[in-house]
């Protein structure tokens, strides 16, 4: 079975180093370059899908749709799920990463940021942010409907997608990639390299970087490789480490 | 019931004068920002879809991807079917319209372009321009496979599909955009406003420009429109128009 991953290019407020999470923010030039190098690797590389599947986030279709008309696999089936969405960032969404640091400390964003389980501040039902308010989301049940999630809370509704929709596809035989975001990829990577909590948490995924998993039937990993320079790919994992390292 | 048609951006084929069909040519800068001008008339007419419609070739997708990202709709689903391809050209695929005015004489040429059940020359089977060649086609059966179509082929192929797959969705009050090519567009419009074999032929379509239909339950036309400045709208289809009277 094989599986390609990609996480979506850089977004405009990745540049304005702010907490996104559900905000449906545009891919920045930078990140539509991203996106169109992907393709071009997937290309190259020969890869063929039968399926795509992504976010109802404009970053991730869109970094979708660049790649696989990059790849003149234009013509393909693309489903689309919130499940596949950004982890929730609650009352967070919109505000500067470092202004939130200066305001609630540097140890409480580190605990928001970066352990497996804490919430961030939710937000209040009819905060303007809240999804409800939107019509994509308008047939999520009132329980489903995030006002904040802990990766946790990611993990527990992208594995369900996974199981029903996703791994029965690749048992099939069937060609997949997945473009999504750092923390729902985060949640699936989690599940199928069976990591800890805390393993999960030093794992850092680069943006627009195709990451192959070749797996057999029980879902044993026989190979797992990021495609392009790999110089290249190990500076963008610590460059994306380092920024989760500075606090906010 | 409301449908809003929209024919794919100028494709670099159309800028050199060369027959298309089923062959897949990208869209041309002008063709992008005409996809782009699309969607912002859309968006600023408050239009919303439940669903789209488009074809498998790339001017079409594209279209498609352009116009639901500048209308933050990058999250309706999206279904692709080859049904909605354009006409297939046959053997004339690939070959200057000018140049084949002169090698079979305007009158054959005009035949081929503007008579509804005129077959242009077939490709042979092992033409390396037939489809089945190619991965997306893998699955159409040998009979259902175009070596050329005329236009009255093309409706027998794109009726079905839209009797099928789109109006009952219609019927259940969702809202739908298709977006496809001139004739593919053409063989759906003489269904929709029931026009003679001739009618149609004098029907041009302008590119990327959205076409709205108020339709009632029985698919009697209450209103139809195209969206934008109607001045110009008009000019667009003399061009269509004129550009169809040139020989070849």
């Amino acid at each position: 079975m094989e599986l390609v991953i990609v996480r979506h290019g850089e977004s405009l407020w990745n540049k304005e180093n702010k907490f996104t999470g559900w905000t449906d923010v545009d891919l920045s030039s930078k990140g539509i370059t991203e996106a169109e190098q992907a393709g071009e690797i997937l290309k190259n590389g020969g890869y063929k899908f039968d399926i795509a599947y992504t976010s109802y986030l404009k970053r991730a279709v869109r970094t979708l749709n660049i790649i696989l008309n990059q790849m003149d696999l234009h013509w393909i089936p693309v489903v689309k799920s919130w499940r596949l969405n950004e982890r929730h960032y609650g009352a967070l969404q919109g505000l500067n990463k470092s202004e939130t640091a200066k305001k609630y400390g540097d140890e409480q964003v580190k605990l928001w940021r970066r352990s497996y389980d804490i919430l961030p501040p939710l937000l209040t039902k009819n905060d303007s942010r809240c999804c409800k308010y939107e019509l994509q989301y308008e047939n999520i049940s009132e329980e489903d409907m995030p006002l904040g999630e802990s990766l946790e809370y990611t993990v527990n509704r992208v594995i369900p997608y996974w199981e029903e929709r996703i791994y029965p596809l690749l048992k099939e035989d069937k060609k997949v990639i997945i473009v999504a975001h750092g923390n729902s990829l985060r949640a699936l990577i989690k599940h199928i390299e069976n990591l800890s909590n805390e393993e999960i948490l030093e794992l850092n995924i680069p943006t627009g970087i195709p990451l192959v998993y070749k797996l057999d039937k029980e879902m044993n990993i026989l190979d797992k490789y990021y495609l392009g320079d790999q110089d290249a790919i190990l500076q963008d994992i610590e460059r994306v480490k380092n920024q989760s390292k500075i606090s906010g």
